[in-house]
């Protein structure tokens, strides 16, 4: 069994099987947004993102305190969607020379600022030099009891598919970046995500919520993650999904750090109050889980429609 | 309190006070060689390290098998170094495009054949491209009992200080590699360490090893964490120090990743004599502990030398 770089999602089905005789019973492992380990019924997640210089950011793009922020907030994403409380963090962190004083001080006080804004520790980590790019890779932990976690692989048939929030906000904003256009609305929502953290908890707390990720691919890439875990199909109407831009950015921009959830039919209504009487903004059922394994199907007002829609690519 | 960089320990103790009010009291963070996390009597014990193309390695000058091999090796040495048995990791990588086919899979399978050397399951990871440089990030977890694990700081007065196999040829082989000599039998010692995993686990269950930390940046250097942790002083006598090249390399050399311990001074000889017996090699007596709180001295067949060693500095 050779690995082989095939794009980000082939290359980790291929580590995934070269690794597969050496995993214990106490993990589980590469699938989901976190790793899980338990300790009982008591649960450690655990997930890992890298951001590199060139390819997730440009440094003239953002500043150094918006990028520590960001860092850190994806993978507290990551911890939220699967519904468990963030609760610490490692930092690996490669700095050219140019900055090494206040380029990494400011990272470092941002980093931080994110960190106060949910409680999360930071226990360790790496510092080196690099000869070129600054390259980041920052680890979360969360914690969650066994019963309230929510994989990806737990979507049934019937289920509502539910988003938090407007889609696409992100992808749009990346394209004024890279036309050169920093400080736009759209830009800061690019550079400065709020994780979803308060609501994967809440929702994490929900039992009528089953499978749950959050969306850093964008709905069209993503929601094939919860379908080939659930071993189930979706339909999606376009009609749906709030958006602030168009319906392209919406399902297939990058780096929203909304959550993507599936939820027991009968209940949705009122999960759907709920929450936006907690958190003052709409979480919106988007489509429904199906029988069809392996299927998306896309609708516009309840009519098929067949767009080429692949969300977000990485290679 | 502004976070500067100025050189990779003072970088890490200005984090260590920004971040201190957010750090809670399950964990035990930045300071040794991983953080703990606690469940009662049992702790789960992690850390990270990142690995940079033209700071950490030439690709040139490696296989990247023997890469994948020694990224997962230097985490494994820091797990071990705790007294703890390595159970899993993390691997992030970000990889510029020449580097997705074959390079990255002979990557994986070092990766794998070190993993399957000690046991260790893959749980987690990112992919990533990169524009430019390899970047490499590990995270090792392990696990012991509480009654086990071995801390900097708890080196007492009058302990003896001992190390594990002969040490500075890892830095030799260094030289050798910058001197374009790639293939050196100390260059192989630099490319492909094998951390003391079954040390650090048998020497974590003799009540009488006090302090233990891995050596990674030379004697000189990694001796003063266990001072500063404990409060303590030390003397070495470089007569005792075991090494192959020089003295100089045996002392400043880094990458070692052989073990740096203090021990109970009445029952050294029978330490050293069992964990003779048991691996095959020596565990070296190199010095003592003193009160001088934070003074270094050297000796040479016990008598005072005075030379300016630092161990390897990273910035």
């Amino acid at each position: 069994m050779a690995v082989v770089a095939k794009g980000e999602f082939g290359f980790i089905d291929d580590i995934k099987v070269l690794f597969d005789g050496l995993n214990n019973r106490k993990v589980e492992g590469i699938g989901d947004d976190c790793a899980v380990m338990r300790h009982g019924e008591h649960l450690t997640v655990v997930t890992t993102d890298m951001l590199i210089e060139g390819v997730h950011f440009l440094r003239d793009a953002t500043s150094a305190y918006l990028l520590g922020r960001k860092s850190l907030a994806v993978n507290l994403s990551d911890v939220a969607a699967m519904g468990a409380q963030p609760t610490m963090s490692l930092l690996s962190i490669a700095i050219p020379r140019e900055c090494q004083g206040e380029w990494v001080a400011e990272f470092m006080r941002g980093y931080h600022s994110m960190s106060e804004q949910f409680g999360v520790a930071l226990v360790g980590g790496d510092t080196t030099s690099s000869l070129g790019a600054v390259a980041i890779n920052v680890v979360a932990f969360g914690e969650i009891e066994n019963s309230a976690v929510k994989r990806r692989s737990a979507a049934r048939v019937g289920d509502m598919i539910l988003v938090t929030g407007t889609l696409g906000e992100s992808g749009a904003g990346l394209r004024d970046i890279l036309q050169g256009k920093y400080d736009t609305e759209l830009a800061m929502k690019h550079k400065n995500p709020t994780p979803c953290v308060d609501e994967g908890v809440w929702l994490g707390g929900r039992a009528e919520v089953r499978a749950m990720m959050d969306l850093s691919d964008g709905l069209a890439s993503d929601v094939r993650h919860i379908m080939e875990q659930s071993g189930v199909g979706a339909d999606i109407d376009v009609s749906r999904v709030p958006y602030v831009t168009t319906i392209e950015d919406a399902v297939n921009g990058g780096e929203d750090y909304k959550l993507l959830l599936t939820a027991d039919s009968a209940m949705c209504n009122e999960l759907c109050a709920q929450f936006e009487q907690q958190f003052g903004y709409p979480l919106s059922v988007v489509g429904e889980i199906t029988d069809q394994a392996g299927t998306l199907r896309w609708f516009d007002d309840s009519a098929p429609i067949a767009p080429s829609w692949a969300g977000f690519q990485h290679f």
